[in-house]
């Protein structure tokens, strides 16, 4: 279906794979529903942005200018701090009081550094709910202009039904009007809303709600729905090629963004929808009542139960990579900790690669051998350019890890490949590893060309020793640097590496 | 004036150095004017920010809870960009058009890196002008509602003379209404202001300006003075503690916020407005003029054609500190590598003090040193308290470091000192020299305690080698190590140290 020089995607709105058309050559507008924050970030923020993290790179990497726009939701979602705040509005000083900016920024900054920790590239705009209610209100003012929307007690809705009557709804996530009505009931005065279907646009705000804003229906706060639609026309236009998200937001987020813009610009605002399946933990959903909601400190320290260690954040980037981004996927301490061998396997082959040089060696070439590598490399881009296939693109990676090795170990001489192929792999293999799958050492770079040094003349020291027979030195070495964490390993060729606990 | 127990802070508003009673006890509101992200940060915002910093930490050692709002301008001095822009408006799609938005998230994450690498606290929070126009134009409408200000052609402007006849115009700047009138010519059909005098809260947005919003006076974009005020009285209330900014802001932009706070809430906004000089370079004002305007890369880099070398972040913090923030500092090579020596004493000293040990010996108690030892650290809190006299602690703290030096040459015993006295200085002089000023080591603490660890080994190994008269390897040890940049230096004690290039 692929082919090396185009990308497909699975597209949730036809539910097939698409070769991938920007609206406007060289360029690719894409927008990832971001974070609430309201709370610490958890294991369940990894996926998503990680994801999209690879789908972003690689976009670059063929060539296109993204505008990345990944949204901060500050408002709408905090009532529940409203209402935890409640008893401090008596309160007479302004400092006294619970800021919802304050918990907002407190959160947006944990965010931002579990992000770093994975590696995820930052997005090009990262707009904030509250910094766009005058475009929500425009919105909104214009879909009710349009006729879609009407308003009740200060509070405005969206009407499903009018919006059914006018527009194919319900086709993103394949439930119609009809299957809502079937599935959701109108209580007679228990809502202001005039059907139970309709969803709200802007909220009056109760008088215990700290984040209020003036509107043309008095003080109140946006919808969530309301805040993608307008962040996203406003910076990637009425129509734009690629909005991604997790498939819990398919309804009734991304169903009810589809309808508000629709109504407002006349047309269907996304040509690609895509939509990561969901990370269970130990076969269950994860949620509070399961009490397994991991989040990312605990993960990064193994400061929760369910954790049998700390893991890596390159650990976990690694992991999900390993499974297409289509499919569910199952965390637990045991996969974990295989994706930590399998990790530092890619990450060694690929430091090795670096250092192999190619020498010409007409009479020893391995046709097969060569093959295979060609191969596995040209394969990368066939993979990603098939629905972004990560877990292909690291299965061929482990193979070529393998021959890597094997070169190294002086088994097949890395001139038994021709020069194209070895300079192939040489430069294509840290290519996706680094850039496109956004993959790192898991070691702190900041000292370790001059802690490199010091170990290299500590390893010479241990080398001579050993040829004057000075044992007592040459064991002092091994053991004190154990100590501190270090481990020397004596190699096949003679050669001495070193690793870290 | 002061003393250990009280603040006292230079008011620019009442031009006397004042004790500070907060609004309410226990917290501090601070608001600091923070950069407009239309550009990278420069030598010129390092100072306001390093400062305030300072005065942020200070407040909190107090004991005090600091709400600490900096804002990001990131509208209205826009236009420029609008400018730039003007011939990309033809354009058809989103993502060819210059996005401010793209600008200002760009800029604003340079900024913030500089203020890591500056080791300031992140504010409480950190609002955004485009974040706060709908306090904006509410702020506005009841500017306009209270008679002193007037639209005109979709902008809206306040009127100052009409605010001179009732409030106290000119108190901050001492420019009052005479003055200005003296000053500002009136040109016929020039401006669309009924006075030269007036300035504007409300532009309307000419078709090339790309940021724009809707209001009740058609599209434009807020006034630059405005969002301060709606930004400090939303987070910090409607009168806050303190307001602080660079001594170029003080008129017209802070002498307009007292104006446009005071005319919504009937009351002057700020008890303690806070303002620091200004750095000029070899003499000269920093401008485009001068060709010297130092960008925080070029100043880290060492990449401008001022700099002989390049300054790391704790020397234009530590030289910054070395003055007291009402003076002039001129910013100079010569000046900025004694701070760099005079830096590497300190936290030497410090790092010293940390590893001294206390025995008690009645017998050979020195009582000058003594009291020497308590006068200069109890000044920290004297200094401080006297409108954060940064300077004089640090020059406290050099008096100190050579007494922490000689206690550690042998040459005065620690436990000539009394067992208070020591415990005093080696608590406070960590507590001012790292908490309150901020300053750190210049080193990377990455990976330091392997790296210290393998070079204690090294160090060990090279004295062996020394005692066995093994010279070959005791230099090999020195000149390895000095070719990856560690230099070894052998101490009066018989003990080795080391240290980075």
């Amino acid at each position: 279906m692929s082919n090396s020089n185009t990308l497909y995607i699975t597209n949730s709105l036809t539910k097939t794979k698409e070769l991938f058309t920007p609206i406007t050559p060289g360029y690719v507008g894409l927008y990832v529903c971001g974070p609430t924050v309201s709370g610490e970030s958890h294991l369940g923020h990894a996926r998503p942005y990680i994801t999209y993290d690879v789908v972003n790179r690689y976009l670059q990497h063929l060539g296109y200018k993204v505008r990345y726009v990944r949204n901060i939701t500050d408002a709408g979602h905090f009532e529940e701090e409203g209402r935890e705040a409640e008893d401090k509005m008596a309160k007479k000083s302004a400092l006294e009081k619970l800021e919802p900016m304050e918990l907002a920024t407190k959160y947006s900054r944990r965010f931002h550094w579990g992000m770093k920790l994975f590696n995820c590239l930052e997005p090009t705009i990262e707009p904030t709910a509250t910094g766009h209610i005058v475009e929500q209100i425009e919105m909104i003012k214009d879909i009710m202009a349009k006729g879609f929307a009407y308003e009740k007690n200060g509070s405005v809705y969206f009407n499903v039904k009018k919006y059914a009557e006018n527009y194919a709804y319900g086709e993103l996530s394949g439930r119609g009007l009809d299957n809502l009505l079937e599935n959701t009931r109108n209580l007679d005065g228990q809502s202001e809303k005039e059907d139970a279907v309709d969803f709200a646009l802007w909220k009056a705000a109760p008088p215990e709600h700290i984040q209020r804003w003036a509107s043309p229906w008095g003080e109140g706060f946006p919808g969530w729905h309301i805040e993608c639609s307008a962040m996203a026309c406003k910076y990637l236009g009425a129509e734009f090629d690629i909005h991604a998200g997790g498939m819990d937001l398919l309804f009734p987020h991304h169903e009810s963004e589809i309808a508000q813009s629709t109504v407002v610009n006349g047309k269907a605002p996304v040509r690609y929808w895509m939509h990561n399946n969901m990370i269970t933990i130990d076969g269950k959903k994860m949620g509070k009542s399961y009490n397994n909601v991991i989040t990312l400190t605990d993960l990064f320290a193994g400061t929760h139960p369910i954790l049998q260690q700390a893991y890596h954040p390159m650990v976990v980037r690694f992991y999900i990579l390993q499974t297409h981004y289509r499919s569910t996927l199952d965390f637990g301490n045991e996969a974990l900790q295989a994706s930590e061998k399998g990790l530092r396997k890619l990450i060694g082959a690929n430091e090795l690669l670096k250092k192999l040089t190619f020498t010409e060696n007409i009479s020893t070439k391995n046709a097969e051998l060569d093959a295979k590598v060609q191969k596995l490399v040209s394969e990368f881009a066939e993979f990603m350019n098939d629905d972004f296939s990560t877990a292909k693109v690291l299965a061929n990676m482990f193979e070529l890890a393998t021959i890597i090795n094997s070169l190294k170990d002086g088994i097949i001489k890395a001139d038994e490949l021709s020069s194209t192929t070895f300079s192939l792999l040489q430069t294509q293999f840290p290519i996706y590893f680094e850039n496109i799958l956004g993959l790192q050492s898991m070691e702190d770079n900041a000292d370790n060309s001059k802690l490199d040094g010091v170990l290299q003349l500590l390893i010479a020291i241990r080398a001579e020793a050993k040829i004057k027979k000075d044992f007592a030195t040459s064991d002092k070495v091994r053991n004190e640097l154990l100590a501190v964490g270090i481990q020397l390993k004596d190699e096949k060729d003679g050669k001495v590496s070193y690793s870290f606990d």
